[in-house]
C-alpha cells in the first residue's frame, strides 16, 4: 500500500470533473493537486463549484503536461480526444493516467476513428490501457496497469447486466437488445437548446437510434465476456426528465431452459461491494443509485418465457463516470476499494 | 348526423373524468347534463376542478341507472369492475355507452375474471361491445356499436405502432417486445407512497414486469391485426418523472429484407387524423402531444439490421383515454372525427 | 367589426412566437401571412414546431418591413430593441403593431436608455403606444390603439394584483413587496448554463435582487393607478423549477381597517374575463392557470394584522405574453376579447 | 469526550428518520441499537430503505419505553404530540433525548395547545429542554442537555437568517416578512391527492396563509435576539416541485443607514461551520446545500433603499432537521460538531 498520492484532474468544469473533486475531497489518500481548465484557468474552484465552498484553495489551471507530471495520478474528465494527446507525455514522466474519456476503450484504432471522426494518435497505448471495469476485467490487471480506461456509463450498466447472461451461455448473443434511459446530466454541460430545462422537463424521448457511441464499446465487451460469440445488439438510449441515473433494461431470449436466473446473478454477485442483485420479484429505482457507487440489478423472466428481462440502474456520474475511477483509483494504489465510495444514497 | 347529445360522465373526479370534461366543455353537440362522483356528491364540479371556474354550474350527483337514463350517450371513467355492474340496463334503456375501462375489453370472460381478480357480471355483452381502436377497428363499426370499449393507454400506443409490422406479416410475432413508458397519471389519483411527488421526482424505474393487466389486451389485439398467428409478447411497463405522455419503444424481428419500413409506416397512415408518421431518422417526444389526441410514430432499423425499432408516443389521458373516447363519440354520432379534438400541444 | 386580419409574426422561434402560432392558429380572424426569424429563414415553421405538424405550410422569412407591410396586424415578439428599429415605417404604411417586447413600455425614454443599455430610437412613438393591460388601461384607448406596447409577464401578475388595494387607496404605497416567482420559460431560449435542465430541477433561488428590468415597469404603472403616489417597491424574482407560470406573493401594508378586502377583490374584478378572485381562505395554483389566459388572484389578510397579502398566478407566455397579445388584438379589431383564448387548462 | 452511545431512532419510517440513519450509518461514535415503528415492526429497516442495504441488520421495534431505556441517546422523528408522552419516563431513566418534534419547541404551554390541538402532557419538561439552534442558543447549553427541542424546519432558515439583523437592533421588528419556500419532503410520508407527483409537478403554490405551525416558533425566537422587542411576523410558506430544500426570502426595514449588512452578515457567521454568508451580489441555490447540513445566506439592500432583503438556504430535512439534530448530539456528547457532517452536495 503506497501513501498519499498527489492528483490532477484534466477537465475540471464539467460534471465528471465536479464528482471527481467530490469524492476525492474526503478521500484519506488522495491530495488535489492540479485541476485544469483552459476555459477557467486563474478561478478559484470554489467559485465554479460553490458546493467545495470552504473546503478547497485551490485554482483552475491551464493544462499542460509539465503542471500535471508533478502529480502521482492523473484523471482526465475530457471530452473525447483530448486525452491521447498528453497521455504518452504522462506516462513517460511516470504518472499513471485513469482517463474517464473514450480515448482508449476500444481496441480497434479503425473503430474509434469511424464513431469519434478523428485520428486516433496513440494507437500504440490502446493494448497498454487496461478497461476498468473491475467486475469484468478483474482486480489484478487494475492494480497493475499505468493507463486505465474507464467505461462509458452506457456500458457500465449494460455490461453488468448482461454479464452473467453471457458469461453462463444462455441467450442468444444475436439477438440482444438494451433500451437504456439516462437522466441528462448524461449529456454533460451541453448548451443545446434540447438541454434547457424549459425543453426537456415534463417530457420523454428516445435519441441516436440510428447509431451511439457507446454501441462499438458494449459490442466489444460483450464479446468478449461470451468467449467471443458473434454479438448482435440493438442499443436504443433514451432522456429522462432527470438529472442522473440510468436504468438500462435488457432483453436477451434465453436458449436454455434450466438456469436459475436469479441464484445465477446473486451467484455471480455475491463478493462484488459495488453490485446489489435484488430479491427475486423486485425492481430497481435509480433514486437508490443516486450520488453512489452502486449498481443494483434486478432479472426476471416474464411468464416463465424465453425472455429475460433484466433491469440494471446506477448513477450516470458514479459508478458510470467518476466513483467508477475512484474505484480503480483503489485498486490501483492497493488499498480498500471502497475507500471515499461509502456514500448512502440521500432519500428521498 | 343527429343534434346535440345528452352527456353523462361516471367518475367525474378522476383523471379520465377530468379530460372528458375539458374536452367536452366545448363540444359543439355535447352538453353535459349528468357528473357522478360517489365520493363527491352534493359538490360543484368546479370547485374539484377550479380549471373549469366560471364554466360549468354542474354538481357531481351520486352514480344511478335512472340519473344517467336521462342522458343520450354515457362514458363511464370509472375503474374495472364498475362499468359492468350498469351497462346492461343502460343499454336496455337506450342510452349508448362508451366505457374507457377495461370491463369490455378482453373477448374471453375467463381471462378477464383472471387478469381483474373478479367474475364478469355482464359476459353477455362483451361480444356486442366494439374496440374503439378507430385506426384498427374501422369506423363502422364504431359509428354503428352502442357500446363501445376504449383501449387502455398502453394498448393504443403499443397497436398503432406495431400495426403497419403485423399486418404486412414481416415480423416474427412470438418475440416482440414492448418497453414502454409512462407519466405517472397513468396510475390515476391512487394514493399510494410511490406516487408522492418526494418519492418519485428525480427517479426512473421499471413496474409490473411480471405481468400488466395490459398485457392480454394487447395480444388479443395483436392476434387479431395479424391474421391469428400466435403472439408472443414481452412488456415491460415502467414510470418516467412527468405528468403525462406514453412513449412505447417496440422492437420487432423482421423476417423479410424488402420492405421499405418508412413507406410502410407512411401509407398505413396516409389517412389518419391523429397517427403522424416521422420522417426518417427523427425521433418522437412526449410533450409534442401533450394534451392532444395525437398519435407521433418513429420507425427505424438500426444499422440496417434485422430489428425493427418503432417510436410510439401519445397522450394517455387523451388518446389513450378521454380524447379517444371523444373520437369514438364524433364517429357514433356521425360528424367529423376530429371535432373538439384540435388542440395544439402548448410548447414548452 | 372588421373581417379576417393578414397576421404577421416577428421572432417567431422565441417561446412567445410559439404561443402566438398556437393560439392564432385557431383565431377565426386571423390568417397568419408572415413569420420571420432571422436565425431560420427558408424552414418550414411546422419543422421548428412539431406541434403544429399539419397545421400550417409557412416558411421562416428574414424579417423585412417590405414583407411585414403585407400585414394587417404585426406581432413582435423579439427580444428588446429590436421592434423600434421597424414599428415607425410599419405604422407609416398603415399596418397596426403589436409589441411583446419591452421597447414601447416605459414612459421616459431616459429611463428606458438606462435599463436596457441603449439609445431608444424611436422615441417619438411612445406616447402614440397603448399600455396593453386592458384591465387596467380600459377598451376604448386599446381599440384605437395603432399600437400597443403589451405589458411584461411580472408586471401582469404584480399589477393585477395590487391594482384594487392601490385604486383603494388604502395601503403604503411607499413600502410595496413583490415576491415573485417564474417557471423558466420566463427566460425564452437562452442558451445560458444557469437554464439547463441538470442545473435547475430540483432547485430554487432567487435572481436579479438588485434590479430587474421589469421594476421601472412595475413602478410607472403602479404610480399610474395610484394617482400618481409616490411608489416604492422592493421586488424580488425567483427561478421555480417548472416549465411555466408566475406566481407573485405581494405584501401592502394597510392604512385603514376598514375594507372587507375579500369583496373589494371580487368587486373590482366582477365582470372581467380574465381574472377570477379565489373564494376566502383559497390559494390559486400556477397548473390552474397552465396555457390559458387567465390570471387567478386571491386576497390574505393574515392574523387580521395590517398585512395584505395577494397572490396573483398567470402563465408567464399566455396571460404574460402571448395571450394577452391576442386579447389586445381581438380588442383592436372589435370582436369578443375572449375569442380564441377560452382553453381550459389540462389537469393534471 | 464520552465513548460510542447506544442510540434509539422513533419514528423510523418518515423522512427524517431515513435521515437519521443515513448520517448515523457513518458516524464514528453512534451505534443505531433501535429504530421503531409502530406500523413496521418486524420488518428489516433495509426493506424500507433499499439504499441502506447491506449496512444494517436491524429490524423495526414497536416503540416502548423498556426498549428505548437501553439507548443512551434517542432521537425523536415523530410528528407532534407524541414525543411527549414517553420523554418523561426516558429521562427519568437517564437517558438523553433529541427531539426532532414540535413538543418542547414553545415555551407557553397554552399556545401550544392552540396551535397543535392537544393538552401539553409534559408541560414541566418544557423549561428544561433546550431550543437546539446551536448558532443561535449557544453550545455550552446544548452540551450540557438532557432534553434538545431542535427546531423546525421553515424557522432554522428564518432565524439563521434574520438573526445579524435582530441583534444589531436595526430593522423594524414589527414589519418584518418572511416568504418561504419549501421542497415537498417537507410535508413528510403524508398521503394526501395534493401530495401526488402528477398534482404537484409543474406547478407553484402558497399554502398556510392564514396560520402556519412554524409561526409561534419563529416569533418566540425572534424576540428572544431582539432583546424582547415586540415581533410582528407575516410568514407566507410556498410549495415548491422540488424534493428538498427551503429558500426563505426575509424582509426587514432598516431604521440605521449607517450598517454595511455584508459585513455584519460576515462577522456574524465567520466562526460558524454550518453558515456560509455569500459574496456581496450573489444569490444561493438550495442545491448547493442538497444532503448536506449547510446554510448559505445572501444579503441584499435593492436599490440602496430601506428594505434588507435575506435570502436564506438549507435542506429541510439536514440543517431543518436530522443534521442538525445530529450537530446538537455532537455538542451533547462533548465531539468535533462536524462529525458525520462533512458530506458535499451532489451538484448537478
Amino acid at each position: 500500500m503506497t501513501g498519499t498520492q498527489r492528483i490532477g484532474i484534466v477537465g475540471g468544469t464539467g460534471y465528471a470533473g465536479a464528482e471527481l473533486l467530490r469524492l476525492l475531497s474526503h478521500h484519506p489518500q488522495a491530495e488535489i493537486t492540479v485541476v485544469t481548465s483552459r476555459g477557467e484557468a486563474g478561478t478559484p474552484v470554489a467559485s465554479a463549484y460553490p458546493q467545495l465552498d470552504g473546503l478547497t484553495d485551490l485554482v483552475f489551471e491551464a493544462p499542460s503536461v509539465e503542471t500535471l507530471s508533478r502529480c502521482d495520478v492523473v484523471f482526465f474528465a475530457t471530452p473525447h480526444a483530448a486525452a491521447m494527446h498528453d497521455v504518452p507525455a504522462l506516462l513517460a514522466a511516470g504518472v499513471r493516467v485513469i482517463d474517464l474519456s473514450a480515448d482508449f476503450r476500444l481496441r480497434d484504432p479503425a473503430l474509434w476513428a469511424r464513431w469519434y471522426n478523428a485520428e486516433h494518435v496513440a494507437p500504440e497505448l490502446i493494448e497498454r490501457a487496461v478497461y476498468g471495469l473491475p467486475e469484468l476485467t478483474g482486480r489484478a490487471a487494475i492494480a497493475n496497469a499505468d493507463l486505465v480506461a474507464c467505461p462509458g456509463c452506457y456500458p457500465t450498466a449494460v455490461l453488468l447486466g448482461f454479464m452473467p447472461l453471457l458469461k453462463a451461455g444462455i441467450v442468444d448473443t444475436e439477438r440482444l437488445i438494451a433500451d437504456a434511459k439516462t437522466g441528462v446530466s448524461g449529456a454533460g454541460k451541453s448548451l443545446k437548446p434540447g438541454f434547457l430545462y424549459a425543453e426537456m422537463a415534463d417530457s420523454f424521448k428516445a435519441y441516436g437510434v440510428a447509431g451511439h457511441r457507446h454501441l462499438p464499446e458494449i459490442e466489444q465487451m460483450l464479446g468478449q465476456m461470451s468467449a467471443d460469440k458473434p454479438i448482435g445488439l440493438t442499443f436504443v438510449p433514451h432522456l429522462v426528465p432527470m438529472i442522473r441515473g440510468i436504468h438500462a433494461t435488457l432483453y436477451g431470449q434465453l436458449t436454455s431452459n434450466e438456469h436459475d436466473l436469479q441464484a445465477l446473478y446473486e451467484n455471480a454477485y455475491a463478493d462484488e461491494p459495488f453490485v446489489s442483485v435484488l430479491a427475486a420479484g423486485q425492481t430497481p429505482e435509480t433514486r437508490h443509485v443516486r450520488a453512489t457507487n452502486q449498481c443494483r440489478i434486478a432479472v426476471h423472466r416474464p411468464q416463465d418465457g424465453a425472455q429475460a428481462v433484466v433491469l440494471s440502474t446506477i448513477d450516470n456520474l458514479v459508478k458510470g463516470a467518476a466513483g467508477q475511477a475512484v474505484q480503480n483509483f483503489n485498486l490501483m494504489i492497493g488499498i480498500d476499494e471502497t475507500t471515499a465510495l461509502t456514500q448512502i444514497a440521500p432519500i428521498p
